[in-house]
C-alpha cells in the first residue's frame, strides 16, 4: 500500500509544552523545524496561539502564546514543512490572528470539546476567511455518546473547515474503537479530510495511527521520540520509517533524537509509565496520574490504581486536552 | 468481544533472562509467581530447559538451565499458574526431560527455525510421549518464504503438537503482517491452536497481540512491564488489563512492578530504545543492536543505521530467537 495521500503532523512543540512548560530553546525549534524539512514531515506544530491575556501560565516558554514577530526570527525562511499552532476556546484573542499572508502560519486548528462545537466553527470561519487551512480537534471522544456527535456533525459538514480531527486525549482507544470512529466520521463527513491524534497510554498511539491510514486518514498527528502529554504521542521516526511514500527519510530524526531528545528525556518524562497506562485503561484523564507523578508517591501504583477503581473517586470531570 | 478461550503466557522470566543473564533472586521468582497466580496469568514460562553440557552461558542464573530438584524448592506447591520451560534445538539433553508426573513443568516449548522443524518435531514427540502439552515456536517468521512455510505444515499436522506459535523474533511485523499469518497458519493447521510472541521494536507487540486476538489466537506471549530481549515484548499487565474475562486481575502485575521492576529496570535495559527500532524497521536481529547498546556509541544512532543501510553490511545470518 502507498501512503502518498498522507501528511504528517508533527507536534513535538505543542504537544511535548505540555510536559515541559514549552521549555525548548529556540536553537532546538530551529534545528526541529530544520530536520522536519529534510524528513519531508508536511506540518510542524510549533505552538499555541492562546493569549497571555486570557490564560494564566507562569514561565511559560515562548510557544506557549505565539507571537509573529519571534516566529519570523526563529524561521526567517520557510522550507518544505508548513506551520501550524492549535487554539482552544476562550483563550485565544481573535485579534492576535493576522491575516495568512502577514503571518508564518499556514495552518490553525481548534481544539474542542463537542459541547463547545458552535464555539470552535464560529472560530474556524474566521480563520478560513483570513486565509488559513484549518482544523477541528474533536478531543475526548471516548467519553462522546454517539448520538451527541451525529447531532453535532450536520453543522461540521456546512463548515468550511479542511480536516476533521478524532482526538484520542485519554490514550484510551483500541485499534478497534478508531476503525469504529473512522468508520462514523467518514459516513457523518463525508465531504471532509480526516485526521488522527493518539497518545501511548497503553502503547497502541502507532497502532491506532496505522489503523486510521488503513482507513483512509489523512493527517496523522505525532511527535519525534513520542514527547507529548503524560504517555506521549505516536512517534514521529516510526510513522516516517514505516509509510510507504519516497519523499519520507527517518534519518534526519534519529539525529534529532541522537542530538537533543535523549538529553530531553532525561529531564523530562513522558512515555509508557505505569499511572498514564492506568488512567487510560480506566478511561480517565491523565491529569490526576500527572499530578501523582509530580508527588512522592510517584511509583505508588497500586495505592493510586485502588484510588482511581474506588466508588468514591471514579469519574473525572472534563478539562483542556 | 469476550476473551474466555484465550491463555496468557508470561515469559518474564525467559525471555526477560535474555536481557539480565538469568539474573533473578528465588525471592523474585517466588513472588512473581504468587503475582501471576493472582492475576490469573495461564502460564509462567519459568526458564529455558537446554543443558549446560550442550551450551556455554558464564555466570547464567539457574533459570538459564532449569534443575527439577531447584525447581520443587522454588515453587513447592503451585497455583492456578502452569509452569512452562523453553528448549532450543542441540542445547537440549532429552535425559534431562523428566515424565510429566515427576516434573514441575506442565508445558515444554520447542524453539524452531523453519530449517529445523524435522527435529524440532522429533523433540515434540518425544516430550508428548512424556505427558507434557508442547507448542513449536516458529522463529524469524519475517524472513521465512511463504512456500517454505507451506511445504513444512504438512508435517506439522500430523504431529502431536498442541499449539504453533507464530513468533515475530525481529519485532518487525505490523498488524497487517500478524493478520496475514494468522490466516495462513489457520488455513494450514486448522487442526492445531495457535499462539503468538511478539516483541516492542516498533511499539507495536501489544497491537500484534491484540489483532491475533481478533482472529482467533489462543496462546498469547507476554512479560511484565514487558522486560524481554532488546526491546522487550508485549506487556502481560496490557493484556491482562484489556482481555475481557473475569479472570484476570491487573492489580497484583501493578504491585509487581512497583516493587520489584522498576528496579530492575534502572539496573537492566529493555524497550524502545533507538537502535532497537532500527533493528525491527530494517527486519534485522536485534543482536548488532543489542552490541550497539553493549558499546561506548551506544547513542551513536545516525552512525549505526548507516552502518545497517550501507550496501556493504546488508543482511544478517539467523541466530537464535
Amino acid at each position: 500500500m502507498q501512503h502518498h495521500n498522507q501528511k504528517i503532523l508533527d507536534c513535538t512543540i505543542r504537544d511535548g509544552g505540555l510536559v515541559n512548560n514549552w521549555d525548548f530553546s529556540v536553537e532546538f525549534v530551529k534545528d526541529l523545524y530544520k530536520s522536519l524539512c529534510d524528513a519531508g514531515v508536511d506540518y510542524m506544530e510549533i505552538g499555541y496561539k492562546n493569549s497571555p491575556k486570557l490564560l494564566k501560565s507562569a514561565n511559560a516558554g515562548p510557544w506557549r502564546f505565539l507571537d509573529e514577530k519571534f516566529l519570523k526570527e526563529v524561521i526567517p525562511v520557510k522550507g518544505y514543512t508548513k506551520l501550524s499552532a492549535l487554539v482552544d476556546i476562550g483563550r485565544v484573542d481573535e485579534a492576535d490572528i493576522l491575516p495568512r499572508e502577514e503571518s508564518s502560519l499556514d495552518m490553525i486548528r481548534v481544539a474542542t470539546y463537542i459541547k463547545e462545537l458552535d464555539k470552535a466553527l464560529e472560530l474556524v470561519q474566521k480563520f478560513h476567511d483570513r486565509g488559513y487551512e484549518t482544523t477541528l480537534n474533536i478531543m475526548a471522544l471516548s467519553h462522546v455518546m454517539e448520538h451527541e456527535l451525529e447531532a453535532a456533525f450536520a453543522e461540521v459538514r456546512e463548515s468550511p473547515v479542511d480536516v476533521v480531527y478524532i482526538v484520542d486525549s485519554y490514550g484510551s482507544l483500541s485499534p478497534t474503537d478508531i476503525s469504529h470512529l473512522v468508520d462514523k466520521f467518514k459516513r457523518l463527513l463525508p465531504n471532509k479530510l480526516l485526521g488522527v491524534h493518539t497518545h501511548n497510554n497503553l502503547q497502541l498511539a502507532f497502532a491506532n495511527t496505522l489503523v486510521a491510514v488503513e482507513k483512509g486518514v489523512t493527517f496523522l498527528d505525532a511527535s519525534v521520540y513520542g514527547m507529548g502529554r503524560a504517555a506521549g504521542n505516536c512517534n514521529t521516526e516510526l510513522l516516517v520509517s514505516h509509510l510507504r511514500n519516497p519523499r519520507y527519510e527517518v534519518r534526519p530524526l534519529l539525529d534529532v533524537i541522537e542530538r537533543h531528545m535523549l538529553d530531553i528525556r532525561k529531564k523530562w518524562e513522558w512515555g509508557y509509565i505505569i499511572p498514564y497506562m492506568i488512567a487510560g485503561a480506566l478511561n480517565e484523564h491523565p491529569r490526576v496520574a500527572m499530578a501523582l507523578r509530580a508527588s512522592e508517591d510517584r511509583d505508588k501504583f497500586v495505592e493510586f490504581y485502588d484510588r482511581l477503581t474506588s466508588v468514591e473517586v471514579a469519574g473525572s470531570t472534563q478539562a483542556r486536552d
